[in-house]
């Protein structure tokens, strides 16, 4: 274990942890990353899921703290991670939570403030390995909002990606970075769907895309699809950063 | 003392605490609310500033806490208070910090989480008085910038800033909180360069003004001052609103 600093205390006094909301967008789809969590509850064992999340050193920066715990349990690294929030509400642990605290950290945590971690990245193959004895994946945030995660980790995701729209309100860059170097009409519709948490219409979202000089179509095709093959777009940092210098005076 | 409960375990574990940033405009000048502190150094007593903050019980949200730290502190209540960031670098306590802080906690604290506050209200008469044995004064930002204040409260002033000006680009209506029901041009741009740190040009600002649909000149000027009268202006919410749903579409 690598959080008893402060567990080795062996008080209930407060924690400090960082979570980290990991996005990623593969196909048309948000994913977030997640870990596998093994709970003994009445003599059984039961499985949900939580976000990467550990206890901050005490001589440890936060933003540190956050790198490196996404490293040690996901293997991930080299992501601008953003923080979004803290969480300090005394409801966000429950008795299954406090269990499982105790069986990892040895220790009784009565409290435990976390400061959440936004982090856009693509999805990389590396992260489907097992890291650490944990068992990472990547979930559709849909699928995952709708279970009923560790401690008050789908607050988190929801704040996480309010945060990545306040975001993307002043500075539409970011959302770029969840796409892939050349991306379909589609891919980029979804992502504005999922982030803004709305249906968009199509042929509006396509004239407003049109109008955008930073979206440059590329003579580029889908290959080996049923369907019509969509054309390729590529987001041109040059021509966004002019335009955005037009916009703010 | 009010924040001892952590510090009653007696360890030099880590402790969290709030801190706000209470901004408010005065005539045409930012004022930061500020507590006067003081240290026992070499045996002289020194004063410095510190923001309004204190430690987070431990059945407490965080966002109880900040509202409490301050009416505490301050006697100011009923402010909206937004969370802003975290600052958890092991660099923020200097040696006069932690001669402070074990005077008062009476504890050794050797990493102090804290979770930022801004709040943005007018200056009201009741904030000169002194609470609970604080000397609470506003101070302009320009000036306690210019200081050495306690911990790493300069750089939570600066992102407290950045956070507004942050806020204000996704929807400018929060910055007419800090304005008083009727304000002049002036005061508006004065506003504007506090927040975005940057002279504007008068001119200019007054064409852009006159394009607000929700900036109403009013029919009421100024009284009983030396340079010729100038006009008031009120913000109107209604018109804000219908404005942003046209944008934003």
């Amino acid at each position: 274990m690598n959080s008893t600093v402060l567990s080795k205390l062996g008080l209930a006094v407060n924690h400090m942890s960082v979570d980290c909301v990991v996005l990623g967008l593969a196909e048309s789809t948000l994913y977030v990353l997640l870990i596998k969590r093994k709970v003994e509850e009445d003599g059984k064992i039961v499985y949900d899921y939580k976000l990467p999340g550990g206890l901050i050193y005490s001589d440890e920066d936060l933003d540190d703290a956050a790198a490196r715990v996404l490293k040690e349990l996901t293997g991930v690294r080299n992501l601008h991670m953003m923080q979004f929030k803290a969480f300090g509400s005394r409801n966000r642990i429950s008795a299954r939570d406090a269990k499982w605290l105790k069986d990892t950290l040895d220790d009784n945590v009565q409290a435990l403030v976390t400061v959440g971690y936004v982090a856009l990245g693509r999805i990389g193959r590396k992260l489907n390995l097992h890291n650490a004895g944990n068992e990472v994946c990547w979930m559709p945030v849909n699928e995952a909002l709708k279970l009923e995660l560790a401690f008050d980790h789908n607050t988190l995701i929801n704040d996480a990606l309010k945060a990545v729209r306040h975001n993307a309100d002043a500075d539409p860059a970011i959302l770029y970075t969840l796409l892939p170097n050349k991306f379909t009409a589609l891919q980029l519709r979804m992502l504005y769907e999922f982030v803004y948490n709305k249906e968009i219409d199509v042929r509006n979202f396509k004239k407003k895309m049109m109008q955008l000089a930073y979206v440059e179509p590329l003579e580029e095709y889908e290959q080996g699809v049923a369907h019509r093959a969509a054309r390729y777009y590529r987001f041109n940092r040059v021509k966004y950063k002019k335009s955005r210098r037009g916009g703010t005076d």
